[in-house]
């Protein structure tokens, strides 16, 4: 932690690789971090010239006497191993390099990459970098901007992280025009060393940061970034803009730093389970960081609108309900008031419309009015200039009036004016609270506020049992063979976990006339260890009467087997059930984020019904329940129509099984419970397990 | 047509209501008709003064002696209509009337609108508004900036069409920030004459509009809006923002204009099959209007991308394949090309990375040999401001070279520069294309235009069928009865439109004896003409298998039916499937679309799965074959793995010929075929039918 905070708050930096040719980063980044202001020492190392920019340049780190807070290096790259000897030698902690052309072109970038990395961590020092482009620190005491992009950015309390160099550069290119306002900014590049996981700690923990947002095209280690959130280590609202979303995104996304990003269904639930909120585009990143920097928490989903025009009240309201807020309904008292103040011919349903006049004065007492109202969780307002009608003004009593210091409920403005409003507001106003451009951002940012909200409470309802999950010690009752459990270890397996496999008998062809007559009607398959997926085999038979029958359909199943040059070494027999919903419960080993378990429909159709939903294993019951009824199917075996249903907390129970065994053996690379079937007396049963380790 | 061109094309303007207060609508849209600079003359009425902004005044109406083509009325709404009756005896032909307080404010105002309406039609007259305001014609000739907003458009050749005034005004007001490049625009208001379809006519035939975009709250006659399409009468492409997608969105857009929206899946399905662009957001509805206006057609679905920044290729990509476009797989001989052109450690991989340091140069040769791949069909080209290059030259280097003049296929340039970059294109660049800020823009664009070219195509091939289907005469087989059908009207209407109708009898109960064998394993449903929700009165029994049974099964019934208080008046009975898939055919006449039909999954569980697809009953075979591929099911019954699956053609037919019952016969309200059983052969039966009529 003390070595991190040195990438933001240093007292000394010394640029290796310092330039005095404009345009090149040695020289880009000195002369930012001039420009910018940048409060302690800098020293340029470069042995050709011996001032650059009026800094005092030094021809090699050890001519250095000073200490060295950060180190940035900007040489090239077959020279930069040996700058980092000499940084390690003089007890440089915290190293940023920026040059590019290691694991993002190759094989032997990506081991020169490994031997530095290596080189910095075995001596205690941290890097950042490489193929990245630096790291800003805007608050008062330090004004350090140690990147390429000559932007003077305002300070703010939020903090960004970017994976990608250029999507940091294009969003301090804008920044005068979108008016986001950092504390941190930091380009990650190759994550060689630091990554997501060690600045979500760290941002945690520093009091400047009100907001943390992410661009990232992979996740190293998925597990360990929602660790925090599952133990309820964090405070603070993180927003992630995750790229790659599509198959052909995280191909661009690999080529582009060599990194493998997590399947993206995986990604979404699982940061959604545990609060990470997720966004799909920069406006709706920084839009929402806003909202959490400038505007109080919204308590619920009841939105009240107002507006001088329909248009764009409409767009408003779709994007409010297609994101799950609601239109408040208003108390009547509400309207009544509200009808008093406005246009005889305007509206106080909401959206509320005072038509093209209404003027500041109306602006503020009706959001007053709404604000009063228990009803209304949040107001938006919108704004359209017309001719009789001064932006700014509306802005500012909006925002001089309903601002974190004097109401608790979120009150947020958005105008569509003539250009010249912006300059005006940016200069003139004394909040410079944000103002919004288009009808569909404030609904975006309050419903991304609401579920967060939403989550943190309900994470905190479950702590308990997700504690429970993770102090589960490994039991490794299911050991690693690299292949599928036998039929046998599948019995013993489901009675660990209380799995309800329906009972079933493993015979030889001429123990088969000595089964049991419960059997029946019963089901038949043929066995053979190397020949797992049955139905090519045409080894299933089903709805078998007696004993006689039985023995037939074991003879046909037999020669079968024969013509594929099989053997039926035994016969699994099985009641037949009377299915009347097949369900599926699967569960597998994320590369990233560790085990993962999912419910959906089963049976035949699984990859066209397409209807499953994911959770980590580590999930409480409520998340469980709250997986099955995301599905078409979890809500058909509730029972429809006034039929019975399947008794849903048993159901969670079998998958919260499930999950546990993937917890405690982590030799299960993944299994498959195909049909889970619930029958028409809506009992349930395994009907079909099969389970791969490691 | 004659009349609608003097909307945008007058040659005399009469302003009824001119007024000499500044910030007074009657004011101001004189004002911006002055500053604009209309070409044409100008009437302003007023009795009070003489001259307003050097116009000479008229006191009435009748004062003026010279033609007056267009006439803008701003007057209070109550002496509007005798201002109207002086404009008819000026026989004054196009009327636009700016005043609110109409149909959107209640009853009263409604009725004051239709008569103002019908008086204006009555003389031959066409009326824009109320409620809206005003028209914009930016060609060289006219210069008419007739509405309340002072901002002066550039020409282009868009025509816009907005539904709500204030949206258009939000539009205009940010015109110079956004670029976009009108032709003609305007605000229709309440729609009480002229609407989106008389405008949809007028634009294809005007000369000046390459491409037609709407914001629309309702779609007035939806039918007779799509008519054009289908007929092959639409030759330009033509865009819809369409409000009130949610059901909260539809009650706001009721209560601003009073006007009611049809349902959005039927909006949806409908726009989209007859080649109706939809789009989501106003950038997305101008970007894509500037696509069609600039670049020329794509002709298939594979891009590539040009970057000097892995991050923003990477959203873009990730949104080209959530539109269905794809990554082109670029020829060996191009990427070994590129590669000797670019830095060796980009990337010669579609999406092809140039690195910080690609230059004017390097962007131009290597579009023009991903230009040259017969594998592409379009270049993205992605540019994210560094240090060392000007951005101003790269999107100079991008649009000189490859634009309509000298490429087929479309080249999209994306810029993330400093604001600086934005006012050096717009007054130093020769050919001012359009440059898009977002790596989501150009991806959007290009699905949009592709898809539009593609229906185009898919349409023109289908306009056989369509036309069959237009003039098929109207049968009325089918009698408006206000209710629903009988078996034996059903039995009939089956027989009449070829539906497989499962072989039934209805007999009384005396008459249950004299059932054929035939029919067993059998199903029995009691029938009273008061009740029709059969499972409520617990009047079906399934699996039958012998007379004896039937008796007794039709007395549980006649007594379950007592308890109700009815009489099961006969009996249907019906052979018992054993179905493998429960489909669902229906159909429905919507009020502003016409007759539509649904398919999809059928059985209790409808309302869940909700697996459906809906066309307009004038669909080609094609457009039903894409129906039944839209939806789960219908991949289902194709057969899965092996399995054997259901004559889709005969499919097909089945549902066109439901879609001509309903062409045919006006009075069908509605219809329901479910299941639409397939049985374990795949053969297809209407096992449930319900029709009723108007």
């Amino acid at each position: 932690m003390e070595t991190l905070s040195k990438f933001f708050y240093p007292e000394s930096i010394c640029i290796v690789g310092a330039s005095s040719k404009p345009k090149s980063i040695g020289y880009e980044i000195l002369k930012n971090i001039r420009d910018y202001g940048f409060k302690g020492r800098v020293f340029p190392v470069n042995p050709k010239v011996d001032e650059i920019l009026a800094y005092r340049c030094y021809a090699s780190i050890k001519k250095i006497k000073e200490q060295i807070d950060l180190a940035i290096v900007t040489l090239p790259k077959n020279i930069v191993a040996d700058s980092v000897k000499e940084l390690i030698e003089k007890n440089v902690k915290a190293i940023i390099l920026i040059t590019a052309g290691f694991r993002e072109v190759g094989k032997e970038g990506a081991e020169l990459e490994k031997q530095i990395s290596d080189l910095i961590k075995k001596n205690g020092g941290r890097l950042v970098g490489p193929n990245c482009m630096g790291v800003i620190n805007t608050l008062p005491g330090y004004k350090l901007n140690a990147t390429f992009v000559a932007e003077k950015p305002e300070t703010g309390s939020i903090a960004f992280f970017s994976q990608s160099g250029a999507l940091g550069a294009a969003v301090l290119n804008t920044i005068r025009e979108t008016d986001i306002k950092f504390a941190h900014f930091i380009s990650i590049g190759n994550k060689a060393d630091l990554n997501e996981n060690d600045f979500l700690g760290f941002w945690q923990k520093d009091d400047n940061i009100a907001v943390l947002t992410y661009y990232l095209e992979s996740f190293d280690d998925g597990l360990n970034f929602l660790l925090p959130f599952i133990k309820g280590e964090v405070e603070k609202p993180v927003i992630v803009l995750k790229a790659g979303r599509t198959e052909s995104g995280m191909k661009a996304a690999s080529s582009h730093t060599g990194a493998l990003s997590g399947s993206d269904k995986i990604v979404n639930a699982l940061l959604k389970q545990f609060g990470v909120i997720r966004v799909k585009t920069l406006n709706e990143l920084f839009n929402t960081a806003k909202g959490f920097e400038n505007f109080p928490a919204i308590k619920g989903k009841n939105i009240a609108v107002v507006t001088n025009a329909g248009g764009p009240a409409i767009l408003c309201v779709d994007k409010l309900e297609e994101r799950g807020l609601k239109l408040a309904r208003l108390n009547d008292s509400t309207k009544e008031k509200i009808k008093s103040i406005i246009h005889p011919e305007g509206s106080a349903e909401n959206p509320v419309d005072l038509l093209p006049s209404g003027d500041d004065e109306t602006y503020k007492n009706v959001t007053a009015l709404l604000i009063e109202d228990e009803n209304v969780d949040a107001v938006i307002t919108i704004f359209v200039e017309p001719v009789m009608v001064e932006p700014f003004e509306i802005a500012e009593a909006i925002y001089n009036n309903f601002n974190k210091d004097n109401t608790t409920k979120p009150v947020i403005h958005t105008t569509m004016p003539m250009p010249e409003f912006w300059v005006r507001y940016k200069t003139s106003s004394k909040l410079k609270l944000p103002v919004f451009r288009n009808p569909e951002d404030a609904p975006e940012i309050l419903s991304n506020i609401f579920f967060y909200n939403n989550r943190l409470e309900k994470l905190k309802a479950d702590r308990g049992e997700y504690h429970e999950l993770l102090n589960r010690k490994v039991t490794n009752l299911i050991k690693p063979k690299g292949k599928y459990l036998t039929q046998t270890e599948l019995n013993e397996t489901a009675k660990k976990y209380n799995l309800p496999l329906i009972e079933n008998a493993i015979l030889k062809y001429d123990e088969l006339t000595e089964i049991n007559d419960d059997f029946f009607p019963a089901v038949i398959k043929g066995i053979n260890e190397h020949a797992i997926h049955k139905s090519e085999l045409n080894a299933v038979r089903l709805n078998i009467k007696d004993k006689n029958e039985l023995i037939e359909k074991a003879k046909e199943i037999e020669k079968s087997f024969e013509k594929n040059g099989l053997k039926a070494e035994s016969f699994l027999v099985q009641k037949y059930l009377k299915i009347k919903h097949e369900l599926l419960i699967g569960g597998f080993r994320d590369r990233s984020f560790g085990p993962v378990i999912m419910f959906g429909a089963g049976g035949k159709y699984v990859e066209i019904l397409e209807d499953t939903s994911i959770r980590s294993c580590y999930s409480s019951r409520n998340d469980i329940y709250e997986m099955i009824s995301e599905t078409k199917i979890g809500k058909i075996i509730k029972g429809v129509r006034g039929e019975s249903g399947v008794d849903i907390d048993s159901l969670v129970e079998i998958i919260r099984n499930c999950a546990i065994m993937m917890i405690e053996n982590p030799a299960v690379a993944e299994f498959d419970i195909n049909p889970l079937a619930a029958d028409i007396d809506n009992n349930l049963y395994v009907a079909d397990f099969r389970l791969r380790t490691i």
